[in-house]
């Protein structure tokens, strides 16, 4: 299958059949979303994974009753940095500079560019590396459907209490959106049978040769 | 190759030859960003395609000079809508109801929702629509790496000056990121030989079994 006929067989399962995802399955997908790029390679949030059974019970309450996240076999939560601070830049620079094999202060041209971003506002800066964990959502998305697997991005979710279930505010992270992970019960999901609805490439996208 | 080996194939290509992309391999790609999933299925963007030699060096300009917008094939702008209006959602539900060949007063539930967006501030409506042009965007960049096309996203570059020369305003628009899509030049980027740098597994995921 290509990739828009796997694009084209994926929806937003709304239920799912409680079937485990193998193993190996996850590993690629959770690869394919660490792998996603970023802005300034920085990778400001970070995923959790949450196979266990309580806490999705829990955050089903959260979800409006989102049924399948008690039926995944994992669900994802992105959960980006709320404020970018000198302490994770130093540690960033680090890494980098360790991975490459450079000194950090050949990295110097970096220290601009993150000093401006310092200095925003908290709201600036947890927008900045929320839209970061939604290109790795979006390439999630696509692994899942390679490895054949359903996937259902969830918004509608009560963050803050979700945040104060998974500690993220001490960590300075916060919750922007889930993944459930699973396999479509195609007996009771409605929206197994219901036409996929996109605008016209017409409408969509704007030509300027 | 593997998506994996696809996505570590990829990287953010600094320096492009010029050469076309053919344009079915610039439909493929397009239409997997056509299909990416939005919350409410609203598709609140739109992406321009602009392939004009012209708008190239103009955008390069407002954008800290990066030659591969220059040397590009294509490159694509993701404007998300600025403000939700009652326009806006009207126009969807009818399109909705046509495509899936029900009546807009079987679609009531999805008032509500629509009505508590609509009542946000325009800054928080264009984050919700930013969000989706992001899930969009990551979508678009393992397509691209799919046909073996290479794609560099940009945040970096004047967006009120863009959206001036595309006209986005007057058109309740807005850029957020732009992705070029060419093919690297081996010879002069300084990137391709580089290390990707990732955080470790350990240090990206949080299991909780």
């Amino acid at each position: 299958m290509s990739l828009n006929e796997k694009l084209n067989w994926r929806y937003a399962t709304k239920r799912m059949n409680g079937t485990k995802v193998p193993q190996e399955k996850v590993d690629s997908i959770l690869e394919a979303i660490r792998l996603a790029p970023t802005s300034l390679g920085f990778q400001a949030f970070k995923v959790y994974v949450i196979e266990n059974q309580g806490l999705k019970e829990k955050i089903y309450n959260l979800a409006c009753q989102q049924p399948q996240i008690k039926e995944s076999s994992h669900f994802l939560v992105f959960a980006p940095n709320r404020k970018v601070t000198t302490e994770l830049v130093r540690e960033y620079l680090a890494f980098f500079a360790s991975e490459r094999g450079v000194s950090i202060e050949s990295l110097s041209h970096f220290d601009e560019l993150f000093v401006n971003i310092i200095n925003q506002s908290e709201e600036k800066n947890f927008a900045w590396t929320s839209h970061q964990a939604y290109i790795a959502l979006g390439i999630g998305l696509v692994a899942a459907a390679t490895e054949n697997v359903d996937a259902t991005p969830i918004e509608g979710f009560n963050a803050d209490e979700l945040d104060k279930i998974l500690g993220l505010k001490e960590q300075n992270l916060g919750s922007v959106v889930i993944l459930t992970l699973g396999y479509r019960d195609e007996e009771t999901d409605y929206l197994f049978t219901k036409k996929k609805v996109r605008k016209s490439k017409e409408d969509f996208f704007v030509l300027i040769k």
